[in-house]
């Protein structure tokens, strides 16, 4: 700052120099963020929710990453930019950016967007809290509690506990510590170390987070017991029974099982009430990764596909995926009413938990979580179903289950198209087959030259920018298409669109 | 729906029964939906920006916990509710909450709103991205590098990796966990059973995430030796040394030592370059918790405090406290560059990382996190950056630091007011003494008055709705006021009306 500047300043009324700094009121320039401010959320309405979700927009502009680093200005400096290099370089990371919202995107586990989520976000954001105490989260604090009440209805218990987490695989790790806590509670505070082996069970087809909590907790990778599942990817309650035996024969002690509701890739329910008999006869912590397959429950016709989850101690639910809620949005919910949560997760600390204070402070939350601060991600969900009504989320779940098995048949009738399995839930696996390969022996050869199928129409597609789905090779199989239906703004012209389209991509290969 | 609804949706163009779900196209009413959230975000400017951060409002609503359940409609339903309802809800939500933008907030160590961050967040809400692939997220992903290594530089490595986390106790369990892996590679897979017991240091003064840590990592509470500090805070590495000498009398193997650089409470920052004398010397994973100093690296004037911090191994930093990046906003930086953290954290889940992509997929950061799905945090401190640039960044540390040195001469020259000690940063310790105890001997009766002062006054400022600041006893010391500036909203008279209003509700008791 220049002498001429600095002295205009002081000159101002009640300023003060301090440190070399003048402090002399509000020094920032409101209208003009104001005016950028309106300016900013007119264009994000137009290309962030309005082109991001018009079926006749793309899904994505792709680039290969060298070639966007020079497209985005990303370099940080000294002086900042003005607002109208602000207001492009927003543009363009919407315009670079996937659209997620769209409704050709079938790419991952979560899709779409609900406006009135959304609203509940921008609320959020506004807003600001930190959910660890009632003192500065009132209303968020009692939200997530209405709403973790609520799923825990749905799942069957008569009352319990939980947490909103950052993810369903922070959801499984807290289900990892709470068995390990019930199993051995002086593992809190003596550590693992001179401790008898630890061992946990889940599916082949669980999800790869199990494997990232055992080794996050100290568990370690090889002992989580990987059983084995039956050809619709569902966990066999005999090789259950086989793996527990096993780790007593080697002095081991389980602790816990994991079953899937709903597996990443084939969409698969373990049998849950088999499990639990399991579990209860060996004393075992029985946990249900529901967190895509948790939104069925709110379906009459659907929540079948979870029948006995009212036998868990502990279920991972993320309203994020199929209901629509927005990333993140996680529940771990635990059926104990003894403040297991609280017990094993806290720490105690005085200078935020002070118990001194003017209301009942088993409010605060900050003890049950292994974060300090902490996003008030039920809020979003909550003003969802406060807008759609248990009906409207119902509605959701069997229009995306419709939508599932229309495609189902589709794939069915035309040529080129092999199912991998009949679906249970939204996730529809299948291979295409150029016609080249149409006529083919299905030896080695064959599979190879299949294996490049599905990357190679990935790629034209993306390029494209008209959908995106993902593939993957899966237990011995090449790779195959995953389509997952979720969101309720897609149509069933937009299943017709993606077989078309597929086969216009792929038909040369 | 009844039959006649039915009928009537058959006969429309295209429509398929499916399951008994009608599959006909755009089935939600879009326009009803895109009019209530114009409504909605007109409100939320005004309620929840505009009114939020204005000085002449309250600061909060308070009600008991009880009774704001009455004043609000928590209870999800069947049904939805119309959108006037819903708005109406909205507006409860907001007029309930803690304006934790608002100038006179003082209570946490993240405060105030910043327009950019703010935009930069309504983008990602919009968006809804999730930051493991290049593919589904590939804007994100290059921010997040490019935030990344510009934090890096301020640190002062020449290179380094990282990763944004959700918050910064989670931050501080990575960097465990990277030391352990450093430590004892073998742990990730085998687990800590049968291995030798492990220990960790960190200050007294130090976050309590550190114990959360070693529970939840499987290491004990028990094996965090916790330091002794000085008079202002700081670890005294003499202590450390004789707490590692300690550790490996008793036959554990000591593996990390945390740093802070910016208590929770005082604010004090630990002598890093001493204690990293000692990690050299032992061998010692050296972490640095500046989830609240590390703001102080962008200030020429204040970044001494922080002296030798280019000697951690790794470095938490939240830009959501003092930088004002909006929660959460939180990185964990890491000196290695041989992929410490990839191999660390990888599950090598195929379904997602599939290395057949058609670009460099060495982008995917999916790997080196614990979680899954991961929100794109990094965007809107870029964005904020961009906008501010470093000296913009700069200034807002200066004159927060500058805000608190202004007060502590404010609260020196009052009569009872007493500083509990000369900061280093920007929490001001003070207690108030209310006429009725200031000609009183300090005996015991005195102590226990003045610990009932300081909750006393909390109460009526809530209750009020004037401001919000924290209090808490510590190390010995009966309740004293802790006050955090940070916003950048904050004005010279705030400060002094903090001292007027505490003298105005304190004064009878």
């Amino acid at each position: 700052m220049g002498c001429n500047q600095l002295e205009a300043m002081l000159k101002k009324k009640n300023a003060v120099l301090v440190d070399g700094v003048v402090l002399n009121g509000q020094t920032i320039d409101s209208k003009a963020r104001e005016q950028f401010f309106e300016k900013a959320f007119r264009m994000i309405i137009e290309e962030a929710v309005c082109k991001a979700t018009d079926v006749t927009e793309k899904v994505c502009e792709w680039q290969p990453p060298e070639k966007l680093k020079k497209l985005l200005d990303l370099e940080l400096r000294d002086s900042g930019e003005p607002h109208q290099t602000l207001l492009q370089l927003c543009q363009s990371v919407i315009h670079y950016s996937v659209k997620t919202g769209h409704p050709r995107f079938f790419n991952q586990l979560y899709a779409g967007m609900d406006h009135y989520s959304l609203v509940a976000r921008f609320i959020t954001e506004a807003l600001n809290p930190s959910v660890y105490t009632y003192e500065v989260s009132p209303v968020f604090l009692l939200v997530e509690e209405a709403t973790l009440k609520k799923m825990i209805e749905f799942i069957g218990w008569k009352e319990g506990d939980g947490i909103f987490s950052p993810g369903g695989s922070i959801s499984n790790m807290y289900a990892t510590n709470l068995a390990r806590y019930k199993c051995c509670p002086d593992v809190k505070e003596r550590g693992l170390s001179g401790v008898q082996r630890l061992v946990m069970f889940t599916s082949e087809e669980s999800h790869y987070s199990m494997k990232k909590a055992a080794a996050f907790l100290g568990i370690g990778t090889q002992n989580v017991y990987f059983v084995k599942v039956d050809d619709r990817g569902k966990m066999i309650p005999e090789e259950l029974e086989e793996q527990i035996q096993r780790a007593k024969q080697e002095g081991a002690k389980p602790f816990l099982v994991c079953a899937t509701a709903g597996t990443t890739v084939l969409g698969a329910f373990d049998p849950l009430d088999k499990l639990a008999d399991i579990c209860e006869h060996h004393g075992l912590w029985f946990h249900v990764d529901a967190s895509w397959g948790g939104a069925a429950l709110l379906s009459k016709k659907h929540c079948k596909l979870l029948k006995g989850i009212h036998r868990a101690d502990s279920v991972a639910w993320n309203p994020h995926k199929m209901l629509m809620a927005g990333i993140q949005c996680c529940a771990l919910l635990v059926k104990d009413n003894t403040d297991l949560l609280k017990r094993c997760h806290s720490a105690g600390a005085k200078y935020l938990f002070q118990q001194d204070r003017c209301y009942d402070v088993r409010y605060d939350t900050g003890d049950k979580s292994i974060q300090c601060s902490r996003r008030a991600d039920a809020f979003k969900f909550w003003l969802m179903w406060k807008a759609l009504g248990t009906r409207g989320l119902e509605e959701r779940v069997d229009q995306a289950l419709a939508l599932s098995r229309y495609l189902v048949a589709e794939i069915k009738k035309r040529e080129g198209f092999q199912l991998i399995m009949e679906p249970e839930y939204a996730n529809v696996c299948f291979w295409y087959i150029p016609p080249s390969l149409r006529n083919m022996e299905q030896d080695q050869e064959f599979w190879q030259k299949l294996h490049r199928v599905a990357p190679e129409i990935k790629e034209r597609m993306m390029k494209k920018g008209s959908m995106m789905l993902g593939y993957q090779p899966h237990q011995g199989k090449v790779n195959f298409f995953r389509q997952i239906v979720i969101s309720s703004q897609v149509r069933r012209e937009d299943m017709d669109f993606l077989l078309d389209e597929i086969d216009l991509l792929g038909k040369d290969l």
